[in-house]
């Protein structure tokens, strides 16, 4: 359990509608009196960004899933120590855009590579920064793809999102087995309906950690 | 042990002379007949040389030890995957300055994070293409780092050079930790005598691997 804060992921494959939905949350909370730390993952940190943008960079499609696995995690490092520990030490909210969860999932589920190698990577890299709880937005994997790369032109679509449609099938997949391994921890919200419903089912979801909520 | 070809690596504190030697030892066995292929770490790949940049850049100076010991092995997956494995499948001769040894010494017994899972991610990222022979070249720690920063310019002195020397005392001591551990891989050499006394003392602890050197 994370020191005097609560700290809160968002999941959910491309396009799933997690950015907006940390916005409208932020903005509940801040109206509730929470102090609201939002982060991005891989990012947020000066190390993270750089990081970043080698994992977004589509002209290093050769790229070891291996490789990649190691990037995800230096990030992460990185910004538990430097951003959210102090965070939820000083009593904040925080609101983090991926986590543990992709990782496995992504580089997991959809690389192929050993769950047991990502998991102990993730234990090393979050120190005692165990998400209250994470909210998983799922929907039809093919939908969410088609929503991303609607977004950014399919001709900038970036590293991950061009990774192909069976990888996306396979990580939608691997969040599903995630939820249902730890559904006291992860909150499985299925995104069909409008985002007003949506935002209110999570935060049905989260109402036992905010007062007001 | 590794395919058809075979794999030196080079390991060493700051300035001990490793580039020079590795190139004086490529050209003689290329007089052999050998095919060489030389590459450093971390680098060597598209992806490698932007985490290198990211790992060697002054301004980073808040990066957490264990962000850079996950760079460290991000290249290394990358390197050992799309050069140094298909070079000794190929039978080539593969000169690599720094590797294993390296994250061992500077991670490890420098920055203090634990060697246990620095060894089980080099055993990750290296697969079989283990050295077949490590040559480390060792000079008392001041001294080297004092060189090493007199060829760039103090002022310029990246990250990993301006550690301080307490740092760089823990890196000596724990390359000859790694050598005393293990003797038939790793071969010591104290580098205070001349660059061709060094070279003639290198040669001799690899005679055995290539006929004629």
């Amino acid at each position: 359990m994370s020191a005097k804060g609560t700290f809160i992921t968002f999941e959910g494959g491309e396009g799933c509608g997690k950015s907006t939905h940390i916005k409208l949350l932020a903005s509940r909370l801040e109206e509730l009196g929470y102090t609201v730390c939002q982060v991005r993952e891989p990012g947020g940190t000066a190390s993270g960004e750089r990081i970043r943008e080698i994992l977004l960079d589509p002209s290093l499609s050769d790229m070891e899933p291996l490789t990649e696995l190691l990037l995800y995690e230096a990030a992460r490092a990185q910004i538990v120590t430097e951003v959210i520990a102090p965070a939820l030490q000083d009593g904040q909210v925080v609101l983090c855009d991926r986590f543990i969860d992709s990782t496995v999932a992504y580089q997991g589920f959809g690389r192929g590579l050993d769950i047991a190698l990502i998991e102990q990577l993730n234990a090393a890299t979050i120190g005692d920064c165990v998400p209250d709880r994470t909210i998983l937005l799922q929907l039809d994997a093919q939908a969410g793809l088609q929503r991303a790369t609607e977004q950014t032109g399919a001709a900038h679509a970036d590293r991950i999102e061009a990774a192909g449609a069976d990888f996306h099938e396979r990580v939608h997949d691997g969040f599903d087995t995630l939820a249902a391994q730890d559904p006291q921890r992860i909150r499985l919200i299925q995104t069909a309906s409008s985002r007003e419903k949506t935002q209110e089912a999570i935060r049905a979801q989260l109402a036992d950690l905010f007062e007001g909520l």
